[in-house]
């Protein structure tokens, strides 16, 4: 029983660090789609969404099966529960990056991010590809060092955010590039707020403490 | 065993229209402070959203405890495993009021809304707490049929949020309040498109599929 428990466990852990992968794809591909106005590379990453789904409802049926034929209790038990959440945070992601990319698709042949931004948004999505490709190595390692430490990537994340809504509201732009760019903005921090949930969901896995890592979203209004 | 079972079930069910309630009381009390730029109000909802989380945690550990002791299979399974997504849910309805009301707070002693888009964004809110009052009713009674008609709610709030984003795109306003209306309609969109998945998860667990429904995140640019 308890060798079956581990095999399945070990293959719900190689399929969140596969989400992790396919989700850093994915943001990286919108962001460069984003940039360059790529219509071909934004709707890729459109199609591509549906794969991440699909990872998603595999891994609900194989927790669910466990739950059903295992019965985990204790640690077990809410390392599945928790994996199942995991999971959650990865398929938004995966959204989110879906998002960014229906902005691309949106404005093509234009791009939604004028010059003056463009540097920010590389930026935001570098940090956002940074911090999935963490996310995977955390998960896969059970890395509580690791884990904590995303907090600071969230913070360089918020800190481009707050300097790209500044940006918006000093600036001369169109109010329809305002939307756009506000909204990207939400896509990218949001990302980054559920890898650190995940990160935060680690944690509480290895130490059973949840207080180590703050797990707000982010919210532009706090430092105002 | 099954007599103990149901109960604790009838627990979880109450405490999510418990959920529902509190999240409909704070979004109403929401977009009344960001209309009447109420920052006491306002306060009052950032405040409150503490109160929600805490009913979240307690649902938590009641579903997690009725997995470890019962060890509940087949449809009981799927009804504990569903209704911890249901809970998931409302927390981020709660949070979403949240973030209405911060900007609320943060525009104070003016409105983020300007006279011309009060009528919509009064409406976006009646349409959301319609949709959580909704919600509470068909999570009760295990409500198939209405379940299935909170699409059209939805439908409704995104008319509202491209009416919105049209209004804002075309008209003249600062990039600041482009920015603040940009985020007050994503939040009402993704408060309302919460709602549909929880009716969602309900005519999952009657009916056993998931296609009944439509669980997308509503997205702008798919009508653009």
């Amino acid at each position: 029983m308890r060798e079956a428990f581990h095999h399945d466990l070990a293959k719900i852990t190689d399929e969140l660090v596969e989400m992790t992968r396919m989700t850093s794809s994915a943001i990286t591909r919108a962001t460069t789609a984003l940039l360059d106005a790529d219509v071909h590379l934004a709707e890729s990453v459109i199609e591509g969404d549906r794969a991440i789904d699909r990872v998603r409802e595999n891994l609900d049926e194989l927790s669910f099966d466990i739950l059903a034929r295992q019965a985990p209790v204790a640690s077990d038990l809410r390392t599945v529960v928790t994996s199942m959440r995991m999971s959650m945070d990865l398929e938004r992601m995966g959204d989110l990056a879906r998002h960014v990319a229906k902005v691309a698709r949106l404005r093509y042949p234009s791009s939604a991010v004028p010059p003056e931004l463009r540097a920010t948004v590389l930026q935001m999505g570098q940090v956002a590809e940074r911090i999935v490709a963490k996310t995977g190595s955390i998960i896969a390692a059970n890395d509580v060092v690791a884990a904590k430490e995303l907090e600071q990537d969230d913070d360089e994340m918020d800190a481009l955010h707050r300097h790209l809504y500044a940006s918006i509201s000093s600036g001369s732009w169109s109010p329809e590039q305002a939307v756009d760019l506000t909204l990207i903005g939400r896509y990218y921090e949001r990302f980054a707020d559920h890898a650190v949930s995940i990160a935060a969901r680690v944690i509480y896995l290895v130490t059973g403490s949840y207080d180590a890592i703050a797990q707000e979203d982010s919210d532009l209004t706090d430092e105002a």
